[in-house]
Order: C-alpha cells, then sequence, then structure tokens
C-alpha cells in the first residue's frame, strides 16, 4: 500500500527554478528534447527546448563523459553538467556538460526545419505536420498567448462576479436558426451543433445574474476565407440587471485591459519571441453604424452599396479611420440595423430601425458582436410573429422569459480572430491549433 | 463619439459591497429578483434574489413610498431602502424599503416552488424546468461549487506550468476507435465527435511538454444509468518528462488539495446552502487492481466473476473499504489488466498482463482514469499491430511519435461525476446544467 500526498519537488530542474537560484558553478540536471546540435569538433553546441525556453548544453570531448555523435536532434534527454553564466546564451546561462541519459528517441528526421526561428514554410505544410512545427518557438508562442487572452478573460469576469457554466453543445434546436448547422442523428432523433451557446447563457443570466463560457461552437458555414473556421472556441457572457448595453461594451474594454496587463506581466518572453506590441485599450472609441458609415464615405471617397450592412473593405477603413484619427485599434460599432440582427436584439426605442448592440472591431476586423437582449416575454413573442418565425423547438428558451427575467445583454468574442489579430497574422488558421474548414478535418 | 474607459461602479450595490462598508441607517439602492413575499398586513417582508444570495426586505405601510400588491414574484426590481443590522436575515441586514422600481415583469407565475429551501420536485420536473428550477439557492450552489473544481483544476495547472489548449471536438478519426461515436457529415465527408482529446493533448506534450483542457466531450454510449452522460465535461491534462505514472496521481492529488482549499476558501456558502463536508485529500492510498480485489473479496466474503474488470459493485465495495479502513474518500486503484486499456497505454514491464495505469475512485465511482502512455514509435506500432488494429486515420497521431515524445502520461476526469459525489447526489444529471441522455436532448 503507497500513499500520495500530492506534488513532489523533481530533482530535475525548470529554467524558472534555475534563473530563481544561485547555481554558479553548480552541477544541476536538466531534462528536453534535443532542438539543435552543432558540432564544432572538440565542442559542441547541443539546445534542449523546454517548455519555458532553450537552455545551451556545451559538450567538450574529454571533459563529458559521452559521445556527442550518439545525440541527435528529436531525442529527449536528462543531462547532468555545471551551471555557468553567459550572457550570450538563452536566459544568460550554459550548461558545461558532464552526462547524458537518451529518454527517448525519434524514429525519423524532422520533416519540417523547426528549429529555425522563422520557418520557411507553407501554412499547407504547417497545418499538415501540425505537431511537429508546433514545436518551433515562434509557434509554439502563439498559443501561449491565446492562453493568455483566455485566461485573462475568465479571471476578469469571476472578479467582477460572473459565474461559469457548462453549456450543451447537442441540442434539438439552434439559437439563431436553421442555416448553417451541423445535423446529426441523435439516437434516432435528428440532432444539431450549437452555434453558439446564445439560448442558454440568456436563461442562466435568470439564475446567476452573471455568466460566461469559454468553448467550442460549430458553424456549417461554406465560407472559404482567411477569417472563418467552421470550429472556434467562443468567449461568452451575459449579464443582468444592466442600465443599458453601454454596460456590455464597459465590460469588455475592462477585459481588454485586464488581459493586456495579464500579457505584458506574465507572457513577456511570447510577446518578445513574437516581436508583439501591446494595443492601448486605456480608452476605446464607439461610434454609431450609420455614422461610421458615413465617416469612412467621406474621408475616403468611397460610397459603399449596402446602407444596411459593413462589407469586409467598409470593416477594413473604419478600422483605418479610427486608428489615424484617434490612434485606436478598436473601435465599438453601435446600433446595427435590426433586419442585420436575430430577433432577440433589443431594438433602438428611439428608432427601431436600429438595435441596441455592437460589433466589436479590432484592426479593422470584426472579434465581437453583442448588444442588449429583449427580456420582456410580450415583447419577445411580439418580434418573433413580426418575423414569422416557428416557436417549436424554443419553448424552453421562452419559459425562462415568460417567468421573469431582469434587463440584459452580452457578447460573444472570437478567440481565433483575437489572437490573429494580437500577433499581426493575417489568416485565423495561424491562431488555431487544429483548424476546421471546408477541406480540413484533420489532424 | 463615445469613449469606453472600462468598468464604472454602479449605484447599486451587490452584497459583498454592502458588506464591506458601513451602511447603518443609510439609505441604499439594490437590483434583484422578488424571491418571496409575505405580507403581514401592515408589514410585508420582501425577499430579493440576488447571485450572491438573498436581501431581506421590509415594507411598512405608509412609510414604504410604493403598495405592496404592485409587487410580484419573480419581478425584479430596483429598490432603495434604509439598511439596518439583524441577525435573524440573511448577511445579518434587511432594507427598510421606501421606493421600488419594477424593470421587469413575468407574464406567469412560477411552474415551482423556487423559493422553498427545498424543492418537493422530481428531477424529470426539475430538468424539465431547468432555467427556471436553478433560481432555486440549492440547486443553483451545485453549479457554483461546480465552478469552483473546474477553476480549481485551471488555476493549479497554470502554476504547475501546464499550458492550456482547445483541441477540436470535429474530426475524421476518434482516439478510442470505432464504438460509441457520434457520426455526422461534414461538407460531404463522414465525421465524428471526438469522445476525448485523447491524441490532441498527447501530440501536444512534444510541443509544450505539460498541457490541459477542459471541454467537452461526446460518447453515444447507449447506458441509461445514474452515471452516465452522452455529452459531459472532461478535465483533461498529459504532462511529460515522467519518472512513472505516479506523477500523474500527484499531480492529482495536488489538485484535489488546492482545490478543496479554494471551495473552502471562495465557496463557502455554497457549501454551507449543500450542507457539505469536504473530504480530506492530505494522503490518497493507492492499491493495485487485483489487491483490491481481493481485499474486497476477502473482507466483504464476496466473489466477483471477472477477474479482469471492475464491476460497479465491486467500485462501490472498494470505496466502502478504503474509507472503514483508511479513512478515505478516494483511492486509486492501479495496474489495470492491459485488454482493458486502450493500445497507447503503457504495459507494465514486470508484468505486460498489467498497464502502468489507474482509476480514481471517489465514493466507490470511478472519476477518473488515466496512466502512462506509450512513447517510443516502433513499441507503440508493434501494439497496434499486436491488437490487429488499423492505422488509417491515425498518420498525424503516429507521425509526432515518429518525430520523438518524451515519457508521458495523463488523466481525464468526468467534472460531472466528480461534482455529483462531493455534493452526495447519486444520480449524476443533478450535477450537470443541461444534461443530454438518450431520452434528452432539450432543453
Amino acid at each position: 500500500m503507497e500513499f500520495l500526498t500530492g506534488v513532489k519537488e523533481k530533482e530535475t530542474l525548470e529554467i524558472s527554478q534555475i534563473l530563481a537560484g544561485d547555481y554558479e558553478g553548480k552541477q544541476i540536471r536538466v531534462k528536453g528534447a534535443v532542438h539543435t546540435i552543432r558540432n564544432m569538433g572538440d565542442v559542441a553546441f547541443l539546445v534542449l527546448r523546454k517548455r519555458e525556453g532553450l537552455v545551451q548544453c556545451i559538450y567538450e570531448e574529454g571533459k563529458s563523459q559521452f559521445d556527442i555523435h550518439d545525440i541527435k536532434e528529436g531525442d529527449t534527454l536528462e543531462v547532468s553538467g555545471t551551471y555557468k553564466s553567459d550572457e550570450r546564451a538563452p536566459h544568460g546561462f550554459e550548461l558545461r556538460l558532464d552526462t547524458v541519459e537518451v529518454l527517448s528517441r525519434p524514429a525519423e528526421p524532422m520533416p519540417l526545419m523547426i528549429s529555425k526561428w522563422k520557418m520557411n514554410t507553407s501554412l499547407e505544410a504547417k497545418l499538415n505536420h501540425r505537431a511537429v512545427a508546433l514545436r518551433n518557438l515562434r509557434e509554439r508562442a502563439v498559443f501561449r498567448i491565446q492562453e493568455g487572452i483566455t485566461r485573462g478573460f475568465r479571471d476578469f469576469l469571476y472578479g467582477q462576479g460572473f459565474t461559469e457554466i457548462h453549456t450543451p453543445k447537442l441540442g434539438a434546436k439552434s439559437a439563431e436558426g436553421g442555416a448553417n448547422l451541423f445535423k446529426l442523428e441523435y439516437f434516432h432523433r435528428p440532432a444539431i451543433l450549437q452555434q453558439s451557446p446564445q439560448f442558454y447563457k440568456q436563461m442562466m443570466v435568470g439564475v446567476f445574474d452573471r455568466v460566461f463560457e469559454t468553448a467550442p461552437v460549430f458553424r456549417a458555414e461554406k465560407h472559404n476565407t482567411k477569417r472563418h473556421l467552421n470550429e472556434y472556441t467562443s468567449l461568452d457572457f451575459e449579464m443582468g440587471y444592466i442600465d443599458g448595453f453601454e454596460d456590455i461594451m464597459a465590460m469588455e474594454t475592462g477585459f481588454l485591459q485586464y488581459t493586456m496587463k495579464l500579457l505584458s506581466e506574465s507572457y513577456g518572453e511570447e510577446l518578445r519571441i513574437l516581436g508583439i506590441t501591446l494595443p492601448k485599450v486605456d480608452k476605446i472609441p464607439a461610434v454609431r453604424f450609420d455614422e461610421a458609415k458615413q465617416r469612412v464615405a467621406e474621408k475616403y471617397n468611397r460610397q459603399f452599396r449596402n446602407p444596411f450592412d459593413l462589407e469586409p473593405e467598409e470593416e477594413h477603413l473604419i478600422g483605418e479611420y479610427f486608428k489615424e484619427e484617434f490612434d485606436s485599434d478598436f473601435v465599438f460599432v453601435t446600433h446595427y440595423p435590426s433586419k442585420k440582427r436575430p430577433f432577440y436584439a433589443m431594438d433602438d426605442p428611439a428608432d427601431p430601425t436600429y438595435t441596441l448592440s455592437f460589433d466589436l472591431l479590432y484592426k479593422g476586423l470584426e472579434i465581437t458582436t453583442g448588444g442588449q437582449r429583449i427580456h420582456d416575454y410580450d415583447k419577445l413573442m411580439e418580434k418573433i410573429e413580426k418575423r414569422g418565425m416557428e416557436t417549436e423547438g424554443m419553448e424552453h428558451y421562452l419559459s425562462a422569459f415568460k417567468h421573469g427575467m431582469p434587463p440584459h445583454g452580452g457578447l460573444g468574442i472570437g478567440l481565433e480572430r483575437l489572437t490573429m489579430q494580437l500577433i499581426g497574422e493575417d489568416n485565423v488558421r495561424e491562431a488555431t491549433l487544429f483548424p476546421r474548414d471546408l477541406s480540413r478535418l484533420e489532424p
């Protein structure tokens, strides 16, 4: 009989442990994967890849007690060596190697040059060899940044009194109607994959006042663009007892402020690797939809066809405009036309052609849609009837309203899009661990 | 043009703000939903439900500037009133009401007695009226506890150097083979819903050394029991450079220790509401599979048919045994027979009939399966061939091993099962926000 009492300190060290200690001249042990070997004859540079970065190890013939020719790229090792400060080395130190134990060994050499600073490889090749390509330091740093965003979202909202929920992805009916749904059979019944947690998070406002979820959503859209995915991670929140939809925008601004601070404090190494300068988020302009269209049309001397929608090019120009005029990478575009918004969006009492809703554009790309929702049962039924919609399958959603719901609103943020804009990429697949698109269902 | 600068303090107060201030005799404003009204004639008790609990408000005829008969259960209100300490009231204070503003109003009265301490309602009825039933304080407390578990899992693992990942739920092939998969059509190609992030998290160990995910998994199992769901939230982690599968059990023990502390520090109100005494997790016994079977057979004088599997009744007795003999609600059962484990499980070199794997039982129910995995490409291929399996569709998974993987292992925890055992319920649906089972696809 044995007992587990929790995590034990290991004798092998991580980089942060080494940097926090005083190891000059002392022998330490480290585990890692062989990132590169540069053999100069009597001396060789063996660089280990660990989760916190690289460790430079020096092999010296006659001193090190193994043969460097026995070590290959991709091996995983436990090495012992003597710590020596060297400001030219990563993290300012190197290890003079004594012994090496091989923990595992690849069967074949790498298909990609993952040890290069920038891989000269097509996106297609990187996606085909995803598990290997991500071993490149720059590639993997993207997903550390993505972790920071998700973590910032949750931690900020915990602090604001939100409750985290897990809503089902399998359902009989979806929030936004029948289009663009993946369909499947669920024990001899028709089912769909949810394209949004919309109905569920609204229902839960009646329970917890404020809720959030970070989970996958599924959209069977036949878009083949650089900014669409068929499965992505949605950062959703919904909050009750709001005074207006400005409360939602204020909360999102707070999230961005919190997250940029978190990234700068806890993900500095990854920001450095990717050369990212974090955007300013101390104040974010908000402009009405119609005003934004007009400003852009005037400044750039462009006329757009559809007065009720923003074309991608127009979103791009709005982003440019607010960067130039207000030095802001972000802009809230408010009061979207009612006909472009789902039935549950609250119309502006001052002019019901428009809604109390918004998109957040980041460098000219929509990364958030949000707004105030209708909370009154009768008004909700009225809007549903006016649109000629069926209530069949919506009984549970409507029942929450029938039994009372506070004024509320919320938003959904596309995690991969936000990551992509932050790291300055132009294809959302660069910011998706394993993208799902029209042609890609593997790996 | 307007600018958003972050979250503004509201003039209406939350319970924690009230308790942190000094409001005796002062007028404050509060928003909430009418949980109950008890009208005594000249005086009425109006109890508001807020996210942090209940606020008792006192209506006094002639003093309060509204008519209590205008207020109904389920209304959401903004009230103003004078703070008065009263240790009999929830949180030790009440509000002597001055004014009331009705923010919203239900169209129909509640279908369930949500204001009762314990609802005398069948599980079936509670699930049918989920959005309303969860407004009951005890019902909703369950999901606050569940939040604490998920939060504890993530926060603990962040601190242990794990990276959070988001892996796709749509795929061409699944980790554990063809059975029990939901199938769908993905742009004219056959697709499945992943029943586990197993392959992806293993591949990502080669990138980040340590990874975790908290996400839904889908199992098309035709089980109709109190402990099975067809969609549930899986808390998964996978870690590289382990010395043995004991490292995985130690990490899980650390998670449980961290989480029980978090629950006791930050979810005390919910623990109190549900009457939960947190289990001791300072040391968790680990016992071999065959030894566990033998001990139970001897002590309870029972013989079980299958020497290679644990029947639910046997798991239950093992739980009882370790509670009685070692006062532990948890027990790791190790060295499961190889034939009951997937191909990627590492066999015990001392006796390949068994694996370096484990289950964690909590009060006699399996809540975790984990273990060390095969990391050597040739050994993995050997095991696949020995089992007569196809490698088709596994190329990407196998490629990660072909190009080198460290020794590693991991586990998956069923969030709803862990929650259910912690709160002392006997049906996993009690701990699932919107359960999906053989008959339930709505709400």
